[in-house]
């Protein structure tokens, strides 16, 4: 497969990340409210004069507002941030965005003709506010004071941050994974707001296996006794140990059965034979998750990891429209484009399909895309080259 | 489902598990030797006058000796060892076996016509030597100077004990996942003492994603400070934590996302709606896993937990064969009867396939039963009542 990011289409060159501090406080659904919230954003294009060409990405757990292009503040490093795909073009400049094969001039997200805007998740460790940042109240990080938010929250977020940048309405919500969550509470809480969705490799309601993997993940954080209850900051240690199992699980759940076979089979770590050892890694994949772990650790907040864990499998769209996803999705007016991949099995293609299905019953334009790949969830950072004509399609139609 | 052990056939009753030390030191493949091995075995049924009625039964990671009838000293609990199936006939007496649906008179494994020996596995923690035992060299429990073992060190062991109980053939030895993989061992390596072999929900080498799952478990307890290393006995304190996260994950790949959604969906615990909390449990199947959790650390030792995951990973038949099946079973003269569930994703029915068509192309008498049931890798201690009829029918065909 070609890194998308080195085929024809071109770059949106140095992106630098900006803050904008959102004038009022933020109510969610826990009851509580927050102050003093910032939101870490890049924009890629340029906003049109009649501001109607304004697509908003949203990214995935371990993403941040760096979705395309190369960073101005942070360094290329081996790995982009999305799931671990590798960044591979070599090419100068600091760290590529987690979407970098699908923004860009001639890209799936056009920014020859669109303007794209990334932000940071409520609750993220990327420069918007989250459980590592200060609580106004005490200057402190929030830690165990941070709320348990929602992504109503994070759309929430994302509407008052719009509303402070003068837009008001978007050419598209897209994300894939937790930003197809995004995408689908935009559609349905601002419905007069959003002209289309590209909802990929998410659903409307994680399955039972989904939230049983999110809840081990989290365990694994919280039992960690540098965990301290939430409140690691400042105390020179941070649940690493847990949160590196917490990764090596979602790298798992990411990939499939058959992609870890071809990746690594059953290859020793050593040539010769088996090294009889509990403590070092024998196998590759072995090795692989380590390596995972190590990298992730460094760059992400073990708070943050729960909060979004936490609102992800929180989400369910038909929860408070009596289990119906008809009824949910009753007052969308968004075109939906919704692409799904035949072997993840963390975010299987059934959920897509009855979105798809209740959207049909309303007489909602709907279309869906099941492409087969091999890769797992993973495949909607890796499949860039053929989600590519679909997503290019679909924007065009509107 | 009815469970097979309220079913017409009778039970062996009372079960006492008794202990035998080996009279030599035992030759491990890492190279070492183990000196004074006490192994922890039960017996269902009467030896015939000419020893050649003896069926071995090997456990699973999580098993003990304790396979049939009611415990003499352990009482009954609210669950059996195996997988968590439930010890659910509520009859006087002590802990139920973990195969009692299938060892018994009339059972599967016919303790009227058999005389059926289970033991602890060598690096267990129910009675047979392994990591929390005392080292004779120091009186002390192993600790990190247990050896790592392998699936045939174990067989080695349960030869030797075998020999010490004056037993040469075996009619057949039989097991489920890593029981079963033991089964493999002893066919191959013990090719004129084994008459048949009964392989349920096994392989002949785990697939790389089985890889990750177990080194993900192990990485769980090891990252626990309360594991020190392997040398937590006597402090005080052990490494719960860990391999509550690892008793987690077992649990999710033990069973299939169907039967987890048929199970649990997505009911939340408190009736009413959402909580908002981190740390309690929200979803239904966030507090089994805890509850899973809880009651497993109470029962076993995490040194034990990851010398026999460690061991079944190690498991490649064809390793030394240069990566041949055929080759790899080129001697064994033993019939074989292979059983795999359709749901079962961690032990998939494609390695019980390639070793039925690896003895056919040999030549060898086999026989592979593929039972569709939704329960996944647990399927092999829950659907008793199919394999009853396949298992009889086989062993009487001998």
């Amino acid at each position: 497969m070609v890194p998308a990011s080195t085929l024809a289409a071109g770059s949106v060159g140095i992106a630098e990340t900006r803050h904008l501090d959102l004038p009022g406080p933020l109510s969610l659904d826990c009851g509580r409210e927050l102050s003093g919230v910032r939101i870490a954003y890049e924009t890629y294009g340029t906003l049109s004069p009649r501001r109607d060409n304004v697509i908003l990405v949203c990214h995935a757990l371990s993403g941040d507002a760096h979705a395309a292009g190369r960073s101005a503040e942070r360094p290329a490093a081996g790995t982009r941030d999305g799931f671990g795909a590798e960044d591979r073009d070599g090419a100068a400049g600091g760290a590529l965005g987690w979407w970098d094969g699908m923004i860009g001039p001639g890209k799936a997200f056009d920014t020859d003709r669109y303007f794209v805007v990334s932000t940071n998740l409520l609750g993220g460790c990327r420069g918007t506010t989250g459980p590592s940042s200060p609580n106004p109240e005490t200057g402190a990080p929030y830690g165990s004071a941070f709320p348990v938010i929602t992504v109503a929250d994070m759309v929430r977020a994302q509407r008052a941050f719009l509303d402070a940048l003068g837009v008001e309405r978007l050419a598209a919500v897209a994300g894939g994974s937790l930003g197809g969550m995004q995408a689908l509470e935009w559609a349905t809480r601002y419905p007069d707001q959003v002209d289309s969705i590209v909802v990929i490799a998410s659903t409307h309601a994680l399955q039972p296996q989904g939230v049983a993997w999110n809840a081990i993940a989290r365990e694994a954080i919280m039992r960690d006794p540098a965990w301290c209850g939430g409140d690691y900051y400042g105390t020179g240690s941070a649940p690493d140990a847990g949160m590196g199992v917490a990764r090596m699980v979602g790298h798992i759940t990411y990939l499939s059965a058959p992609a870890l076979h071809d990746k690594f089979g059953r290859r020793l770590q050593s040539a010769d034979d088996l090294r009889y050892t509990l403590t070092e890694p024998e196998f590759e994949v072995e090795s692989y998750l380590r390596h995972q772990a190590d990298s992730f650790v460094k760059r992400f907040d073990a708070n943050t990891y729960l909060t979004l864990s936490r609102a992800l499998t929180y989400f369910d769209l038909a929860r408070g429209h009596g289990g119906s996803l008809e009824r949910a999705l009753g007052g969308i007016s968004a075109r939906t484009l919704l692409i799904t991949f035949s072997s993840d099995w963390l975010y299987p293609p059934a959920a897509s399909q009855e979105i798809d299905a209740a959207l049909r019953a309303l007489g909602k334009p709907t279309e869906l895309h099941l492409i087969d790949a091999p890769y797992g969830h993973d495949c909607f950072l890796l499949e860039e080259e053929r989600q590519t004509p679909i997503v290019r399609r679909f924007l065009a139609g509107g």
